[in-house]
């Protein structure tokens, strides 16, 4: 008898190796590897939630219909599949997506909130309609709107055409007992039979580059009932904006390619979260999205080609609001899907957000708002006067581009210190064993090692460190900063000299952003009472070290805040305050954009911020400090 | 050499026959026969005008693809063919629907008009946009907005979403020139490159139970550039309106075809119009539609099932503004088709539009407006208060129901007069030989009788009057109106028995709507300063005839005004004046509805009503005098 054929399989981000026979299912390998993948039936293709992706396809069996019904069209021509239906057939490279790890933490899907009191802008009513006889001939919609104004107060109001095509049914179905729900004190957005007024949801996107992140709200209390995220499926079409840009102005059907795509990502969200708090997702009336411009555009299917050619204009910057089913995207039918404003090509409604959480439009103190993504926005200024400008920072300090770079996900490092023997101490998300550097971490190492002179202001690494973490691979300077035996992947996690190059041009571009608008606005450190920090991974920064590698001004470290995701924050706040969304609106009309690249002083401002801290050590004395003394 | 096979083919409705070689086109048959069809190409299957209607299709030959091209799936299935592609096989029966009459009587689709100054609702702009620069970022809509602003005054403008997402290439391709088009000062429903101002068009369109009419109109002039005219398609399912709410109740898919029917047949009328006028339909940004409560539900997919059942109720009677593109009216696709507001069940917005046609809401005093159809709609009152109700007088002053009765096109005899000798002059539409009554023909017939005393006040012939006219046919009395000598069919034009108590009913069922209304306003004949008479056939009546037979109340005669159809004309007032739109909404909301079954004496007042002119003669004066003195 011949031993059963033997496959390997490889499963990414974490590297793990496995062999397995032929036939075995991946979810079953993964176990056997230790990998970790969420399962919520067991591998019995009921839950849908052990995806996967495959890089060939060819590698596993064939697709199967449980995974039909829980993958859409667009993810299986990405090659996601259910790890508990693909068999392996051959050797192959498995990623599993941070959505399918159980332990997938979700630190960069919250953000500092506010308390607001919730006055939504959607309304539901219960009530009774007195029958029509022979002396009480008014029509369905005229007797619904005189029972409507007995319990509150409206101007003028319309209804839905959709909803008044099957009115005349609904309200005879529960004898004439109705529940209405009220758009913005103008529009009758669903009739429902009987009373299901204490339905009332909202739902709150943040349409990230990279991630989409949803919140599922309940518009009564102002409380969130649950939250998700998932990777951004356009990433297949470019990992920055312009690549996708590109891809849309190429063909109308791209366009529209990527619109479906995050319409399919966000109704997954939705139905998630539903699932989760066994809410009919009919009972969500209003989808709050935010995101940068581009993303904004992709997701309305507006043509984007304008804003990636100079002048860089938008279509819109103006609040939009679009019916749900002509969107399609799957809640109350004639549900308003509500794209806040924007502020100018590339500082979008995510920042809109930003600003609303932070309230530094409503402060007379003077903030510095910077949201660090692969676009980071910064804004300056305060109730009087805000000025705010975006930069092309890139997604270095998500881990993109960095050798051992990976997101904020279970097993990164995500803090670093550093003896004066070169000795390394990290913290690991999850606490387990390490499998890669995140974006926190990648600052404390930059940082660590200029404070201990293994790189200078230029960023150049010192080969005459004598330390055996310093080596040479493959002709490039790195330093170890987790040796093999440590490490998930058992390979060692070092920093390259490439990697701090990469740091270097991500944190010059953000801090020239801020220096140029410091200048425009007359404002020096000194008059800066806050500086907040947004974005997935702020949390986790330290400020001595973000100040020590030049990447934010240096203002004292107890003006700096750390806030977390703000963009789905402020979502969510003008999802639940009407207030919150006029002022979205206010923010959106007048905060100032700074074309940064117009500037004349951009290129030599960028050109000293690419030293570490700054060509210009006046600017940072608290670091020059700090130098001296070490 | 055997003779070629013939067949027979019967023409109607003017009833003509010819006999012709098996395989000739119906059109070339029409010819020899001396039947008039309407064609533009001579019979090449090109402009798709000889539309005919063949009873059993196998009869003729196949569809051709000329007639796939011309006729719609619901046309098809209808019986409907091209006179110059449909071959006779057999003897067959074909009938000429009055649109492709070339000599169709263009009467029942005009009004009595008003003069209005052209104030529509929708206008257009020509706008030159400043480019974009650095130093000038702002949105293309909001650019849009900015310039917008320097040449009117609006106030909360919002775009149509999908207008929006062609936006920014719309306004790039003839150089930032762009035609704005703005409904109601509040939404922008189309962006066109270049100047276009000039072509701003409007349609209004009236829905009868058996007939719809269109009427293309410049806003900018307020001129009425073409009118055209369709049998109502739902014909198909019932000739009267409880039958189609009955066919619509069965199953949504019912509801759902006669939409389609109607919209079709409304997009017909539109593309005919335009072809006609060589007006492109996107430069049409709106479409008011007035109808029936009835046609009105059908025509927007409202079940109108609960306006058959006591007590009656409409599902709306607001005014309704629907997207084109959501109901596939072929116009601007984001144009606007208005549904003007209706009264109660069974007063429609055709009556809406007839009251706002001949003005009598805004006049201070007393008027009776009466739109005869197979649904009358009666109004009494003046600016201080307006009453109105609705009667179920029948189709039979369309010609429905009588022996000899037909629509009044061409051929129809439209006057008649007798002398003592029961001798009987007549004319007819178009002045050829006679075919059959019309509306206008029957009344006066009947009135004739009654001065003649051929038929006493209960409406009975009286069978001893000495003339050959009067005689027997299957034991039923008729009179003779036209010998076969002199008729287009060779047959007798005759009045029945059976006939006159078809008007009795019909005649009955208005004046008490009349009565019963006259009754509730505390009003005499002496207090009526106008009565109006609408309705298809209306301009011909002989007013002093219609009170013979106790149609009408006894006011004196210079007091009669025939307006026609001014349901059309009360559309096309709101299509080009937003000030009559108003007035529209204020007639929905102020005219009181009077449910006429309702009231205690609607029995007795029926009955007393079904003599000729009525039971009660001092209620007919006039007429008294004149049967006294005959």
């Amino acid at each position: 008898m011949a031993s059963p054929e033997n496959v390997k399989i490889l499963f990414e981000p974490e590297a793990k190796k496995v062999q397995t026979p032929k036939g075995t299912t991946i979810f079953q390998a993964a176990k056997d590897a230790g990998v970790d993948i969420r399962s919520e039936c067991g591998g019995k293709g009921l839950c849908g939630k052990c995806r996967i992706i495959v890089k060939k396809s060819k590698d596993v069996s064939e697709l199967t219909e449980p995974e039909r019904k829980h993958l859409s069209k667009f993810e299986i021509d990405e090659g996601y599949r259910l790890a508990c239906q693909a068999r392996a057939l051959k050797d192959t490279v498995v990623v599993i997506p941070p959505e399918s790890s159980s332990e997938f933490r979700k630190i960069q899907i919250t953000g500092k909130e506010r308390l607001l009191e919730p006055k939504p802008i959607v309304k539901k009513f219960f009530v009774v309609l007195p029958k029509p006889t022979l002396s009480d001939i008014r029509p369905d919609y005229e007797r619904l709107l005189d029972a409507l104004l007995q319990v509150d107060k409206f101007g003028h109001l319309e209804i839905d055409y959709d909803v008044l095509k099957g009115l005349s049914d609904t309200i005879r179905r529960l004898n004439f007992k109705i529940s209405i729900t009220v758009w913005d004190g103008r529009k009758i957005i669903a009739v429902e039979p009987g009373d299901t007024s204490n339905e009332l949801f909202g739902f709150a996107v943040d349409i990230g580059t990279s991630k989409i992140v949803g919140y599922l709200v309940d518009l009564a209390t102002g409380k969130t009932l649950d939250m998700e995220s998932l990777e951004n499926p356009q990433l297949a079409h470019g990992e920055d904006i312009i690549t996708r840009i590109t891809f849309a102005m190429a063909d109308p059907k791209n366009l529209k390619t990527l619109q479906t795509l995050v319409i399919e990502a966000i109704n997954k969200i939705i139905n998630e979260a539903c699932e989760r708090t066994k809410i009919d997702p009919n009972k969500i009336y209003e989808v709050v999205v935010v995101g940068n411009t581009a993303m904004h555009h992709l997701f309305l299917g507006i043509q984007p080609k304008y804003m990636a050619l100079s002048p860089f204009t938008p279509a819109i910057k103006t609040q939009l609001n679009v019916k749900a089913g002509e969107l399609n995207i799957g809640i109350s039918p004639s549900g308003i899907i509500t794209a806040l404003p924007v502020i100018a090509g590339f500082v979008g409604a995510d920042a809109v957000a930003d600003a609303l959480a932070t309230g530094i439009c409503e402060s007379s103190n003077i903030s510095i708002l910077i949201d660090i993504g692969t676009n980071t926005e910064i804004f300056i200024g305060n109730s009087e006067d805000m000025l705010s400008c975006a930069c092309a920072s890139g997604p270095a300090f998500e881990g993109f581009h960095i050798k051992h770079g990976m997101k904020a996900v279970t097993g990164a490092i995500e803090k670093i210190r550093m003896d004066s023997s070169f000795e390394v101490e990290y913290e690991t998300i999850g606490h387990g064993k390490p499998a890669g550097l995140c974006g926190s971490a990648i600052i404390d190492m930059v940082a660590e090692m200029v404070k201990h002179k293994i790189i200078d202001q230029s960023g150049r690494i010192n080969r005459d460190i004598k330390t055996p973490r310093l080596r040479d691979s493959n002709g490039e300077l790195e330093f170890v900063i987790a040796w093999g035996k440590e490490t998930k992947t058992r390979k060692e996690i070092t920093i390259t000299q490439k990697d701090i190059r990469e740091i270097q041009l991500a944190k010059a571009a953000i801090y020239t952003g801020c220096a140029i608008l410091m200048k425009r606005k007359k404002l020096k450190e000194k008059d800066i009472t806050k500086l907040f920090i947004a974005g997935a991974f702020g949390n986790y920064i330290n400020p001595e070290n973000a100040k020590i590698i030049g990447l934010i001004p240096d203002v004292p470290t107890e003006k700096v805040e750390f806030v977390g995701n703000t963009a789905i924050i402020g979502a969510k706040m003008t999802l639940i305050s009407n207030e919150a969304r006029k002022k979205a609106d206010t923010i959106s009309k007048k905060v100032r954009y700074l074309e940064l690249a117009a500037d004349p002083s951009f290129k030599k401002e960028f050109l000293e911020a690419t030293l570490i801290p700054h060509q210009n050590l006046n600017r940072f004395p608290s670091v020059r400090r700090i130098l001296r003394s070490a």
